[in-house]
């Protein structure tokens, strides 16, 4: 760990992530003062060792998170800048176009704020899985501006070696393409398949283990922070999933046709799936700690 | 254990279903015949001790099982049946419908064969993941006929229990209904997932993380057994293919029309995700050891 510039923090929104980087950052000594809309939710995080609950008066903090759904980032920057509760801002909602060429036109100080996501899956609601660890070996994704100064950089830069994370670097355009197919629409697909278990009754329900049950885990996630994020990323994931629609209706029109070249044509869509199973499975293995402090631009 | 009259066995497949069930009996005392149309397959099946290679000349085993992919089974059963290979047969392919009408039309003998399917997850191409354990406390769906006689299904159902399955009797239909929605539209939209990984970089790759790996780990099964899984499920998996790409498609218009009430329609279908999700952890909670002998249809 390096000398941060990184002493006091305001972390803005008690739900798992904003919790979880709290905890991480208390544990490491930075001083963490906590905003929730529900000053209970606020209370239960201090009472977790994530912080105290903030106060007025307090000098600006040397970073603010913004970790409240993706809608409301922008506003909650406007205001928190308004009331200069810290010298840099970021955010944690994992989508960041539409944030980003918000806070732009809204007026935010720009200069101040990076934007940021931190992707350690999808959340289930309330703050049960919260912890320190939470973003540990994680990437961190984050999105400066072309403008963004080296010191707000080096802050938010600092919050992300805190939590464990590595950091990735890469503009708002790239982030949200590449979380609606990796994220976004996988969680979409799990719903509807978890949907769909309710036309199979209990009895059946128990044929299928632990593979469905992986399968559908991210249909536990809150749906409603859920539709405000796929919304956030409209376009991509809209692009996604039809795409996806194109393919299952291919699969469906070959299934339904019957002819006999019918297995030999799903075999070639399984075999695409199967080579995207094997790229996946050597980029996992690839992903060593080795690349925890690197943050180059991808 | 009970006394069983299961003392020989053949299998006729030496994949990693046959090799696992191979592997199970014999360590169980039974004496086990290996048949594959490679012959290298199964000496290598036998290598592993699953048995010893079948020869010519010996008497009628007491049971049969026949492991091949869904589309050879009828044949492989009618065979055996003629050269009196056994006195009960068994397969273990994962669609029951086809199979079982095409047996009857084929002039299979049906008093001495019972469909069976062991879900023990999508196959692996190879050996590889076979084991004697494979199938402990995972569900074994018998299809008896109505004319079944009960010496047919005793000897069956020895093998489920010498296999430490959990033994469920159901029709075909009922099967082929179930394992469409639990495990083969799950499949296919795995592929398809995972074909879409192709259009994301290896260096974004890494940013799907383990929640991804989970949700997309089903393409990694064999493509040429897949689509024949599938094709020998067409109705079914059509419809259940059906039913999801409408879903997605609603919620691709959702994301494209962009009205307010956008997150709220997202936000209801990622609720009856999130309900669908909690019926199938609280029914594999309730799917206890205490289930394992019996065979209750359902």
């Amino acid at each position: 760990m390096t000398t941060t510039p990184l002493r006091t923090a305001v972390v803005i929104g008690c739900g798992i992530t904003g919790t979880s980087v709290a905890l991480a950052l208390t544990g490491a000594g930075v001083e963490v003062a906590l905003i929730d809309r529900d000053p209970k939710a606020a209370a239960e995080a201090a009472a977790l060792g994530a912080g105290t609950p903030w106060t007025p008066g307090r000098p600006p903090a040397d970073l603010v998170v913004v970790a409240t759904p993706p809608s409301a980032v922008v506003d909650v920057l406007y205001t928190a800048q308004a009331r200069a509760l810290g010298h840099v801002y970021t955010d944690t909602a994992g989508t960041k176009d539409i944030i980003s060429a918000d806070a732009e036109l809204r007026g935010c100080d720009l200069k101040g704020y990076v934007p940021g996501h931190p992707l350690a899956g999808l959340d289930a609601p309330g703050r049960a899985a919260a912890g320190p660890g939470r973003f540990t070996g994680r990437p961190w994704v984050l999105c400066p501006y072309e403008t963004t100064p080296d010191r707000a950089l080096e802050t938010v830069a600092a919050l992300v070696e805190l939590c464990g994370a590595v950091r990735r670097d890469m503009t708002p355009e790239a982030h949200d393409r590449a979380v609606a197919v990796l994220s976004h629409l996988p969680y979409l697909v799990a719903a509807v398949l978890a949907a769909g278990l309710a036309e199979v009754g209990p009895e059946l329900l128990a044929l299928g283990g632990d593979e469905l049950a992986a399968v559908v885990a991210a249909a536990g996630a809150d749906p409603v922070l859920g539709g405000d994020l796929l919304t956030q990323n409209a376009g991509p994931v809209a692009d996604a999933v039809g795409r996806a629609v194109g393919e299952l209706g291919a699969a469906a029109r070959t299934l339904h046709e019957g002819a006999d070249t019918a297995p030999v044509e799903l075999g070639l869509l399984l075999e695409r799936g199967r080579q995207g199973h094997a790229a996946l499975a050597q980029t996992c293995e690839l992903r060593t700690p080795q690349d925890a402090r690197t943050g180059g631009r991808v």
